[in-house]
């Protein structure tokens, strides 16, 4: 692949940070008492290297995909459904668009590797790599040239929107099975029983979630766990959706955009570009803990805080467009509080 | 009082929660998949008594008030800071302004009780029942009279709310002391010990705490503990905002309302309004989780599940302003969001 050679992730320099801190200390309010937001502002002013940051033209990337595992009962919903929901969110129709319309975030639908054709649509990007992976119990997901595409794919569109004038970008996706995919990725990096990350996905019972986990099982077996190597673990456990997110999220840093990370999947995608290039965690807010099993360990391995826990466990990128706000407020305590000085407020008397 | 005889909150039908848990479940997403958003969203239902609810023209009622107690040495911030932040209040520079200004809430700041006097000023509601509550360490901080006059007038700002067309009233303060007497307040209805519920407020040292924690108890041990009686209790460790809040409260849900609880002291409020109309709960949000100890408890003890723990300790309404991009969304999911029937997606397959 050589990804290493042409994508390079620096570290932000963090000699504002000093002056950073000064101004949320001088703010009209007890020293932190603004919590989270003080972090997150000290955050956004190291990733945009300013005193003043701003948000600007928020996007919402939606990488969809289809498995080839779900051949093996691993999804109570048929695979027709992520073409179903593309369709949905083409439509507007679906729980992210109507997230994106409240929060002002522009919503782009990426077809990364849907099974089904669609008609040219606005707000959709065509990027099929394939129809569907391969299914990773019998082979791998994908080709090492069918990876790299995605990942390429991915880097070149966010690079275009950074280019368009965005600096703050959503990671969500869609793609019926792809909790199966990313608990195989997430057990290969982290060194992890299947059993610590397989979940109930869109609504398993136990019996489901005990061959969902026996299935994984069988295809590590089958394929070896490598996890000193990123790139072949995402191949031949990943998605189409989850490399091109990989390759958006690096893309995305690379052009030292904000990065607002979803759920588990998007989580995993994030953990797989963070093994090749761990300064991205420096770009990253991680907008909530899904209700999906193996999150929490997914985040802690991550050493990610959370912003939101409100038990969502949908994708689609709706964690982060609820956690939106959140950025916004941080941005905009930064820059329209008063200080202690310019209100006239008295400070402690210790 | 006789507050009981002329306040009195209706339990919200239930009879409507069948056919809105079929809207939620209906909705394009997997069953429970926008987990606290699908509670949140029957209840506002419930409250509104319509499968199509709406928030119209959000406020919040900011109570301002000095206390007491203060000249105890209870907080490192002098008195002076309450009138100035309701300066900055009005001149738009607290964080309050900041997040109201975000999500698009009107802010009134009520002066129940401020140890100075204002101009006249837009935004600014003068209620004013006293220049600052009596100490409490060395006697009732309120008279009777004063504590139902101030019940009243926050009964009376509320209804002119809902009245001048608004359906959701967020509920803050500010009050240099107030953090020891919410403690006292809580302590006393919950029949915990002082140490469970009394916090740093604005940020005490150890040494600070255990004192703050002293002069409670001294405070109890003089009055006694009538847990039995809110009023009375609300009367001798109250402050004019908490009481006056009550009163908003309970003229808020009175008119049917949705009501956006704050942090600890509005909480404390909460807690005294529920114990003289418990129906009160059902109206209500709890917006977030705060960094005042003491919070987790009391939330604890009204069954309550709040939506955010940001960590901020700030109190002013911010954490109702916070959450309330989270009410949007679960009143918008509930409206604009596609069926599987209506968007042609299929269902499960088991």
């Amino acid at each position: 692949m050589g990804l290493d050679t042409f994508i390079h992730i620096r570290h932000p320099d963090q000699t504002i940070l000093g002056a950073l801190r000064a101004k949320v200390d001088g703010k009209t309010k007890p020293l932190g008492a603004l919590g989270k937001l003080e972090t997150l502002a000290l955050k956004i002013g190291v990733v945009q290297q300013t005193l003043q940051p701003s948000l600007q033209r928020p996007v919402l990337l939606v990488f969809a995909g289809d498995h080839g595992v779900v051949a093996e009962g691993v999804s109570p919903f048929p695979q027709a459904v992520t073409y179903q929901m593309v369709m949905n969110f083409l439509a507007g129709g679906a729980a992210i668009n109507v997230f994106a319309r409240q929060q002002g975030m522009q919503l782009r639908v990426v077809d990364a590797g849907v099974n089904g054709d669609f008609m040219a649509a606005d707000g959709l990007i065509d990027a099929k790599v394939g129809r569907g992976t391969g299914n990773f119990l019998r082979g791998p997901a994908m080709t090492p040239e069918q990876c790299a595409q995605a990942i390429r794919r991915g880097r070149e569109l966010a690079a275009a929107e950074v280019e368009a004038g965005s600096n703050v970008l959503g990671f969500g996706e869609m793609g019926i099975g792809n909790t199966t995919s990313a608990a195989a990725l997430m057990s290969v990096l982290c060194g992890l029983p299947v059993a610590e990350c397989v979940g109930r996905g869109t609504g398993l019972d136990d019996a489901g979630l005990r061959h969902k986990r026996r299935i994984i099982e069988q295809a590590q077996d089958f394929h070896g766990r490598h996890a000193a190597d990123p790139l072949w673990t995402l191949r031949t456990f990943g998605g189409f959706e989850i490399a091109m997110m990989v390759g958006a999220m690096l893309g995305a840093a690379e052009k030292r955009a904000l990065l607002l990370i979803d759920g588990f999947i998007a989580t995993t995608a994030l953990l797989v570009a963070a093994r090749l290039q761990p300064a991205i965690l420096e770009y990253c807010v991680f907008s909530h803990r899904s209700g999906e099993a193996g999150h929490q360990r997914l985040l802690a391995e991550l050493h990610a805080i959370p912003l939101l826990d409100l038990g969502m466990r949908l994708g689609e990128g709706t964690g982060a467009a609820m956690a939106y706000p959140i950025v916004q407020a941080a941005v905009n305590f930064l820059n329209e509080m008063a200080s202690f000085e310019s209100a006239g407020v008295s400070g402690r008397e210790d």
